[in-house]
């Protein structure tokens, strides 16, 4: 995958986290991308906003793609990280590969997936760094709550 | 955990299911139950009924519990052996316990979970068999696309 392409895609994935930091919820951003590098779905992790505890950014973006024959040569973006929740679903589904802003401020198994086969394609993008950091920082009880830390 | 307390968790998951099977849907049902046995949540498979293929049983079931500030204690039932993306919901939650219906329609990775300190009970039980098989029979291209086999 080239580079630009992979953060062409983490701008719409960006967009969706900041719509969520907006409306006071988790700034976690995602979009599932076709095998012709269309737009499927895009989403937001929207615990705060749906009161909904399965709605992570990753599943988000999967629910708004609709039901698909297959998710052969999909790419999945993220603005961070993949839970193991998320993990599971890329690797559960077949998604090809996974570009993830940031891996700084919470870290997934990228290993476990790319054992699997799924390419992983790790940004480091400082703007979604800064806008996790920002968030975590300012109610760590909400981010505790959406990834299961007592 | 004591086998019959195992089964009446069963019994919910599995008229969700047959719920499920009544509506045309995928008769795969699950409910998150809390450390004292009270029940949280309750829900099916929703893929046919919603259009919504992030609704397998288990994450229907986890959404139906609400926020919760910890999930330690807790146990998710379900009448089908859970795929990546539901065993990666157990994990990543810190559900401490699993019971599951039967695993011979469809294996998922009880083992990882038990690696990760999961207590994974398997019933085997012949009526999430025997609705499972069933329904497999009569209608694989939906039970593949709802596990992403191509």
């Amino acid at each position: 995958m080239e580079n630009r392409d992979a953060v062409r895609m983490l701008d719409v994935a960006l967009a969706e986290a900041r719509a969520g930091r907006a409306e006071g919820g988790i700034p976690i951003g995602a979009a599932l991308f076709g095998a012709d590098g269309e737009l499927l779905g895009q989403g937001r992790n929207r615990r705060v906003q749906d009161d909904d505890a399965s709605m992570h950014a990753e599943t988000s973006a999967f629910r708004a793609a609709g039901r698909q024959r297959t998710y052969r040569g999909t790419t999945m973006v993220t603005t961070l990280s993949p839970c193991w929740y998320c993990s599971g679903l890329v690797r559960q589904f077949g998604i090809t590969g996974l570009v993830v802003g940031e891996s700084r401020t919470f870290a997934g198994q990228h290993e476990w997936l790319a054992e699997a086969g799924i390419e992983v394609v790790l940004l480091d993008d400082a703007r979604c760094r800064e806008l996790m950091s920002e968030f975590i920082s300012t109610q760590p009880l909400l981010w505790n709550e959406d990834i299961g830390v007592d």
